[in-house]
């Protein structure tokens, strides 16, 4: 298997020096012109519309030398465009998509399929709901109760997520409003197992169930009105009709209580996109509650724990709390399962509960390291075996399989699952919930829509038109590249060993006078360190010389390509609160007062290794080499720059 | 002119038989290996990293059958999809891309470039602002100070556009709570002209202010107060910080008044995905107010200002009003320029005014109609002198060169633009209000950052990834097909020429014993129509006829492809008072009661003409008379079903 795996490894992708351009070229003539003789062969006897002498004329031989002649000129253009595909681009989480997915998108681009509706991509959106399902079992959620799609990325999906969590955290209000409008009276399940009626309990209860628990209760309801009075009797009561406006004096007329606070908790190493989710949602950027992360930049659980207690004791609800599996800055997966065992104490022992969402967005696709080809979980060792270094942890594997019993999962196939943009990926546990942001009623819809309705899918996501090219992209990676050891865990398995034998040779390099002060061991890919010098003091002067380590390592503002490529982010107060304090003594810098006021916080210097040739065992330059080497080089230059500057 | 754009249109697609497969073929082949070659010329030095001998391994041998495999697999599924490319598709707003469009993908796609930031996509973030300039220039607004973006279509657009028109809306109420808590005061344009202090307005008056008016008082206070203060003199007074809970607190607090319910008048014929984004927004679909539309599907100017002086006797603000250029269902271009008018005459007698957006998802291309390569405007008279038919009217003209003073606009390059999916565009009139919704606050950004500053694209918009290779496709298009008569104009006005002959030939057809009753011409290349049989009565058993006829023509469930292929959609009361009554006694309904009582509406047969070859002078069979004769065949055997039914 490992044999085999590194063997097929070489044959994913187009390569560094596109050495699969032999392959990649016929497969791409192979499916133009599958297109172009399916054309031929579709009613023959239409003849033919373009004649021959009307490729003759001038203008259309004008019309040609333009196009042949301003794509020339594009060609010449993205000359310019970065070398993601080379060994010696270690920065954003952005590299060369494999060819299946890059022939899949081409095939199907021809076609021109809508996903939006089965009218419009009849053969996408089945494969659209084929490469649900298998994203599904990946993280373990049951195919058959959960609705997933793809969205043009990781914002999308994130706010797909939240928008539906705000709509669960609102039913059980709205159900309790309809029945004192005079519908019918449901019950529904409390945290605490108790089974009451909806109208004997107060706003902080109503707004503390189970998303299922609530769903229950809505289904009762739905149940027991017909469905031509539901938009009259139920769906006027949701916030979705109602608006903010109008629900404040709702519930203020109906608990005497103007609708409370709700709160967002996410860890602080959230995505910068969740603050632009909650202000466009108008729950608000002051209500978005970053909880603090430990030394591994991971949520802390305990810290998590107290913001609870906190909130309870104000009585203030939780709408959402989002778990980052993979953040974007470090790579760093939350201990999903410690998150789970936070929320059933909550419930347990506060009678609090709140939608709990993964944003797996960047990690996502590593949940297929933990996957045997028949579903069944890998166990830490026999991925250590494997990898051949002291990764992964029993906890990292614990909280990967943990994504399962999360509420939503976003995961993005254009970041670990290595296909072109757009790609990203919502999926919910309890596919009912859907119905709650459905703009055409479901019993609009056209009958006998199942599970796999797949007649109209945009009446359940925000967006309307969406590429059938990309779903077929997924879809034809998937088939190349299964999601499980011998596939995506095989390729992600690789860049994690890259990352770490990059985060070896950065930590163990003689760097003199420089040091490099390395953050914690990667949970995935990326690697991330700060750089010094003995005769630096301040944490300006030592952003100021990262800043330029990396602007030494980054594309010129004229297109210029440096010898390596990196990036680098900021570690500000108070998210990283948890993170900072253990880096500053290697970095001569004592306390950490001078770092929570320094407003653009710590400077540090990332690399994100997608390449899975990094982790050695290849031909050509072993660019960790290079890498350390270029490092070197990019200090010294940058010291000069900060002393002269 | 004309001769010359004939045979460049010829050149501009693959054509229903693949005509031009030869020549997009070689631009395909031609784009790949440029790109391979790119990769071999970028540090040669670094040698091969995918050597020969493990492309002679069983692994890779195995990884590339699967490959090749299921790709096959994928093409033969493909070949269910719909024909898209035949002028027998005339269906939904979809057809085949221009082959410029499709190369530019490609070429671009190779590359893998996101446009969320420039580090990203250094080339096509470039291309996406030359392509936004374009259009800007193309619909009248000024790209020296207008801001625009690709979205993934035109939901998202339309999406962002409210959303900055919700923070518009609401910025003079922060700079006046700002100014109550200390912040300098300011003075505003009110639409009257007078200039007065905002803290001197009631809550009514701050939220009827023009967007670049308030845009202005906006940079007034941030002048007067230092950047490192704003977070907390200024921008936690926004909506977006404190969220719409807060705000009604607020709000109430300062003018002792709640929040006020705001609406949004959008025409009637608008989108279903309006409904998406005001749920979404949290603005409520409650407060989502439909215009009626007169008899050609427009918003009928006299009743939006009925709408506006009953809003304003109940001093109800109107958060935006939305007028559609090319409705999805019928193509109909609302009179942009009595719109227009109808703003000016409520700011002047009632002091009322809101932000104007036009979605002109589908129509916005058509601008290209009335422009001449100069940028000048050609007269109706000009234009029909090329279509040879009745169209435009001079008010067709006079409602698209007004789209030029609205303060937004969304138009869909994957429709009119024939470029491949996704490819959406948020265009705003006044720059300044995308920083409303900038998550970075822009002072964060990198230095010098002016008009054109890509750096960072992702802090002013909804997304975070997305393709840089749609940025391409539409910059070729774009180059290929100019936004003027020579190139989109040429190609839209044959759409709208091939739609009108379609028009007259069901118009005029011997169907009998049916009869087909004709919606009004098209303002665009949608062709719209109800058949009837004199046996019938009652308007369900004609909607039955009528789906039953769709159903006729339109793919199987199973794949199978009718002769023709078609669309229909539904007009329901209250929406389309103003046009269906017009349609009745043709259809041997008397009365609107039978109409209003019935849920589903008065189903329409419907044709989007994206096809330029149906408007004749081609080769091959005439697709007008086919479709005709398919129509009349699918009459009977419908008309057979529905009486056995």
């Amino acid at each position: 298997m490992p044999r085999d795996a590194r063997d097929a490894l070489r044959a994913w992708f187009l390569g560094p020096r596109a050495e699969n351009a032999d392959l990649m070229e016929r497969l791409i003539t192979e499916s133009f012109r599958d297109h172009v003789f399916w054309r031929r062969n579709f009613r023959p006897e239409d003849g033919v519309t373009i004649q021959e002498v009307d490729r003759r004329q001038e203008g259309y031989e004008a019309a040609n030398a333009t196009l042949t002649q301003e794509l020339m000129s594009l060609l010449a253009q993205l000359k310019r465009d970065v070398p993601f595909f080379s060994g010696r681009y270690q920065g954003h989480m952005v590299c060369e998509p494999t060819i299946a997915a890059q022939v899949g998108y081409f095939a199907a681009m021809l076609y021109n399929p809508n996903n939006v509706t089965r009218e419009a991509g009849p053969v996408t959106t089945r494969l659209e709901f084929e490469v649900m399902e298998q994203l599904a079992r990946m993280i373990g959620f049951d195919p058959a109760t959960t609705w997933g799609h793809l969205t043009s990325g990781g914002t999308v999906a994130n706010f797909e997520a939240l928008w539906i969590a705000r709509s669960l955290f609102y039913l059980p209000v709205a159900a309790a409003m309809a029945a004192r409008a005079g519908a019918p009276e449901v019950s529904v399940q409390r945290p605490d197992g108790a089974t009451v009626p909806l109208a004997s309990m107060g706003l902080y209860e109503l707004l503390n169930l189970r998303g299922p628990a609530a769903l229950d209760a809505w289904d009762a309801l739905r149940q027991a009105v017909p469905r031509t009075a539901w938009p009259d009797v139920i769906d006027r009561h949701t916030l979705a009709h109602a608006g903010y406006q109008e629900y404040t004096r709702r519930l203020a007329r109906h608990w005497g209580d103007p609708l409370p606070d709700s709160v967002v908790l996410v860890a602080a190493t959230a995505h910068y996109s969740w603050e632009k989710i909650v202000r466009a949602l108008g729950i608000g950027a002051e209500q978005l509650c970053f909880v603090p992360v430990d030394r591994y930049c991971r949520i802390d659980p305990d810290a998590l724990w107290e913001r609870i207690e906190q909130l309870h004791a104000r009585r203030t609800p939780i709408l959402a709390c989002i778990s980052v599996c993979g953040s974007t800055e470090e790579g760093a997966v939350d201990r999903l399962d410690r998150v789970l065992e936070v929320r059933a104490r909550a419930e347990e022992q506060l009678g609090v509960t709140f939608h709990l969402h993964a944003d797996a967005c960047y990690g996502g696709y590593a949940a297929a390291v933990a996957r045997r080809p028949d579903g069944s979980h890998r166990t830490s060792a026999e991925i250590r075996a494997s990898t051949q270094i002291n990764w992964p942890s029993d906890d990292w594997v614990k909280s990967i399989v943990s994504l399962g019993w999360f509420d939503s999962v976003t995961i993005d196939p254009h970041k670990l699952g290595y296909a072109p943009y757009p790609a990203g990926a919502m999926l919910l546990r309890d596919r009912r919930a859907r119905d709650l942001v459905a703009v055409e009623p479901p019993y609009l819809a056209p009958p006998g829509g199942g599970a796999h309705d797949t007649s109209f899918m945009g009446q359940f996501i925000l967006e309307g038109s969406k590429p059938g090219a990309a779903a077929a992209a997924v879809w034809l990676g998937q088939k190349v590249l299964p999601l499980d050891e011998r596939g995506y865990g095989y390729l992600i398995e690789r860049t994690v060993v890259g990352a770490h034998r990059l985060y070896d040779a950065i930590m163990t390099a003689d760097l003199s006078p420089f040091r490099a002060v390395m953050l914690p061991r990667p949970d995935l890919n990326i690697a991330c360190f700060v750089v010094t010098h003995p005769s630096l003091s301040g944490i300006t002067t030592l952003n100021r010389l990262n800043e330029e380590v990396f602007r030494q390592m980054s594309l010129g503002e004229n297109g210029q390509v440096p010898d390596y490529m990196i990036t680098r982010t900021r570690l500000t107060h108070p998210n990283y609160d948890g993170a900072v304090p253990a880096l500053l003594p290697g970095l001569g810098l004592s306390g950490t007062e001078e770092w929570k006021a320094c407003r653009e916080g710590l400077v540090v210097l990332r690399s994100t290794v997608m390449d899975p040739f990094l982790a050695g065992d290849v031909g050509g330059t072993d660019h960790v080499v290079g890498y350390v080497a270029a490092l070197r080089r990019a200090c010294a230059t940058a010291m000069n720059n900060v002393i002269s500057a």
